[in-house]
C-alpha cells in the first residue's frame, strides 16, 4: 500500500497529507491538560496523545473522563488518542493493575471521550481483544504499539511487530525504537518501508534520541503516517519542535531544484 | 573510521563539523562567476563547487585561470572545488576531449588556483593518475566521484564504488545517484555508512530529485561529510536552499529532549 493515512471518524487525518503531527500532552491535572491542550492546539498539529500515564488522577475513571471532556473542549475541534504507556515501555508509574487499565480504557471508549486509543500489543492478548472490541464498537480507532527505549530488534523483528498489530486487527501499527548506531536507524526506517508496502492499515514509526531524530522529519518518505513532536513537554526522547519539524517537512516536500 | 571531516591544506574543512556546506556556482562568465560566489560566500557555506562545464570559456586556459582568480577574490577566503562534470555523469556538454580536460586540471592545480578537484573515478586510469599527481604535487585535495543520474545502483555496488576512489588515491570519496523508489535511498545511505567506516578517507554522498532530498540533510549521520546546497543555481536535482537545510541540520543535532 504505502502512504496510506490514518483515519479518525472515517475521516483521513490532516486531510491525507503526510505526515500528520500529534503533539503529545502530559499534564498532571485536569487544569494543567486543558492549558497544555490549548497551547498545543495553537501549534496547529493534527492530533494530541493524552498520556493519561502521567495524570495524576488516572485511577479513578471520573477524573479521566472529565479530564477528557477539558482537553476537547480545548483542544479546538482536534481529535485525541488516548494513550497509557507501560512503565515496561517507557511510561510513567500508575497505581493500576492491567485488568484495571482494560476497564479504563473501556470506559473511555464507551463515552466516545476520543477519537483514537493506543494499546500495547504486549499486553495479554485477552486484554488487547477486550479493547479491540470496546473500541470498534463506537468507531475509535486503536493503534496497537509497541516500544524499546533500550535497543532496536532487528529489521526482521520490527516488521513482525508491525504484522503483529495487523493481525490483532488494529487500526494503525506503531512502532517506537532506541537506535545505538546508525545502522539501527536504517533497520526501523527499512522495516518501516516494508510493512508499508505489505500491510493495509497505516503504519506510524520512529526510532528515538538525537540518532533518530532524522526520523522524525523523513519517516514519511518511508511509510510512516505520523510523527510526535513536542508541545509543552516531551513524552519520548528526541521529539523536535512543532514548528521547526514543520519546517524541515516543508523543505522536503518543496520539489527543490 | 566514520565521520572524518574532509581536510584542505592540512586544516579540517568547516573547522571540523559536520556536514560541512557546499554551494555550487554555475556562471558562464568571469563576471557572473564573482556575483555568484559573493552571493554565495554570504550565504556563509564552507566550500564553493566551481563547475567548470558550466563556464564558456573552458577551452582556454587563460580564461579558466582568469575566472578561477576572480572566484577567489569574491569567495572571502573560502575554499574552491574546481569540477568539470562530464555529460556521461550529468554535467554539461563542452568543446574539449578528455586529454584536453587532464591538461585542464593539470594548470589549474599547477596554479594552485583552487584548494581541491573533482574527477569522475570512471575516467581512464591514466587520466585520474595523471590529475593524482598534478594535484598532490601541490598538495590540491582530489575528490574522486561517480554518478548515476538515471538510476541507484545496488548498495554492494554502490560501496564498491566508494572503495574504488580509495584505491585510486582519493582525498574524498564522492557517490550520488538517483532514486526510482525509497529503497533506493536507503540503499545509499548503508552504503555510505559501510564506507564511512571501512574507509580511511571521508565520504560524500547524496541520493537526488525530490525522493533523496533528505539524504541531503541527514547524510552526515551516516557518514557523508559534505552537503551540497542552492545558492543562486542547483547544479544537480533536489539540493536544497542553504539557509532551510542548515536550519534542518540544526534542529537534529540540537540534543532534543
Amino acid at each position: 500500500m504505502q502512504n496510506h493515512p490514518i483515519k479518525l471518524n472515517g475521516k483521513p487525518l490532516a486531510g491525507g497529507r503526510l505526515p500528520a503531527i500529534c503533539v503529545p500532552l502530559v499534564g498532571r491535572d485536569a487544569d494543567a491538560l486543558a492549558r497544555e491542550a490549548a497551547a498545543a492546539a495553537a501549534l496547529g498539529p493534527d492530533l494530541l496523545e493524552w498520556r493519561v500515564d502521567f495524570f495524576a488522577g488516572i485511577a479513578d475513571t471520573g477524573q479521566v473522563l472529565a479530564a477528557a471532556a477539558r482537553i476537547r473542549e480545548a483542544a479546538g475541534g482536534l481529535p485525541v488518542l488516548f494513550t497509557r504507556r507501560s512503565q515496561r515501555e517507557g511510561g510513567q508509574p500508575i497505581g493500576l493493575a492491567e485488568d484495571q487499565v482494560v476497564a479504563l480504557y473501556t470506559a473511555v471508549c464507551a463515552a466516545r471521550a476520543v477519537e483514537a486509543v493506543d494499546f500495547e500489543m504486549a499486553n495479554d492478548a485477552a486484554h488487547v481483544q477486550a479493547v479491540r472490541q470496546a473500541s470498534r464498537a463506537v468507531g475509535v480507532a486503536l493503534f496497537l504499539s509497541f516500544h524499546d527505549f533500550g535497543a532496536t530488534p532487528a529489521a526482521q523483528v520490527l516488521q513482525d511487530r508491525f504484522r503483529q498489530a495487523a493481525r490483532l486487527d488494529a487500526d494503525v501499527a506503531k512502532v517506537a525504537v532506541m537506535p545505538r548506531q546508525p545502522e539501527d536507524v536504517l533497520a526501523l526506517l527499512q522495516a518501516t518501508l516494508a510493512a508499508s508496502r505489505e500491510l493495509a492499515i497505516p503504519v506510524v514509526s520512529m526510532s528515538m534520541a538525537q540518532l533518530g531524530a532524522l526520523t522524525r522529519l523523513c519517516g514519511w518518505v518511508f511509510g510512516s503516517a505520523l510523527t510526535f513532536a513536542v508541545g509543552q513537554g516531551a513524552s519520548a526522547p528526541g521529539q523536535l519542535p512543532v514548528a521547526g519539524l514543520r519546517d524541515a517537512i516543508a523543505l522536503l516536500q518543496s520539489n527543490p531544484r
